[in-house]
């Protein structure tokens, strides 16, 4: 993007830290235009409304973080360590975010899920949408376990979304307790909820 | 409670409402009092703030749903069949909710730790003492049952908020999708994160 840009993406990222600190509802054009230091007029030539701003705030994280997805759940590795991998960057990224601003900040989809998915029907839609493109993306790799026989699932589709309902309520937890170290769990967790074969053997390649 | 008790209770019940349709930030003392039909000095005859508020309406849903759980899990059945009882009573409540008002509600403690939890430290405090006590009593069951030998699980408090934590990621997309269809699968998920010995068994005798 050019200089142009530069004010539009000072909104954004303020307003992603807004959210993340506050939620959407707490959020107002007035308030993210004074910390963004710009004028009410450059935010309306960049952004419709709110609603805009923040399905776009969704769009870039969600960009962002379904790159990170594609290259570990793509990657060379077993299918089995791949997913191990994803639950530790996973961590690694809570932690990160609360040594930076002193809390956990959570998963901004979950955050918006809970706090809004009731009431703006197009950030719903989004975030169903991005919902259903992590299912998909452990889908596939649950899918290729079970062709190497090493896990037991009877719906890949069912198991894939309980892995990433895991995830979300383990974010939930690490967040109202402002404590990473629970998330360590969600390796044994997802080998336990895919039926995996050998997850004493898989634990110990560790 | 008496009848001077009215106006609080209808105040409680508004409150509620309002919170699971549109959180806790989008509340104001002046919208409560006008969907309540009561004064702003009958708000503050019982409630000091806002805060005041919420904390009571998380105080008041807490003891119905302990109490209900406290029943559940306190029963004369075997531990796994009483956490399959919570997970069904759940989704019916859920369904019912849904019914009644044309959207998954999903869980109150769950909406408000996503909104609010780094931003009110009296609710994040009272939500950590509800999940704590909720984890506690599934703990207690789970340690019940590998007395009996019928669960494999290292560390009961971890596999107890493990099982928490799986419920919160289910509700919440169950929320997002406002489906509850998928909230069938907890109780399986529950045997295969308790590492249940015989789950095929457990699973027949539905």
């Amino acid at each position: 993007m050019g200089r142009t840009s530069g004010a539009r993406e000072v909104i954004l990222s303020v307003a992603q830290s807004l959210i993340e600190l506050r939620g959407y509802s707490a959020l107002g054009v007035a308030g993210i235009c004074k910390a963004a230091g710009v004028p009410k007029g450059s935010f309306y030539h960049f952004f419709e409304s709110k609603e805009a701003l923040a399905l776009t705030v969704l769009d870039e994280h969600w960009a962002d973080q379904r790159g990170e997805w594609a290259r570990v759940l793509g990657s060379d590795a077993d299918p089995l360590q791949r997913l191990r991998q994803l639950f530790g960057e996973t961590e690694a990224s809570q932690r990160a975010g609360q040594q930076s601003c002193g809390t956990v900040s959570g998963c901004l989809f979950g955050n918006l899920t809970l706090e809004l998915s009731n009431q703006t029907e197009a950030i719903r839609l989004r975030l169903q949408e991005i919902f259903d493109a992590q299912v998909d993306m452990v889908e596939s790799v649950v899918a290729e376990a079970r062709e190497r026989d090493e896990v037991i699932v009877a719906d890949t589709r069912d198991a894939a979304r309980s892995v990433v309902a895991q995830l979300e309520g383990q974010v939930l937890l690490a967040k109202l307790y402002n404590n990473t170290s629970q998330l360590g769990v969600l390796w044994a967790n997802c080998l336990a909820l895919l039926g995996a074969r050998m997850p004493q053997e898989a634990a110990a390649e560790v």
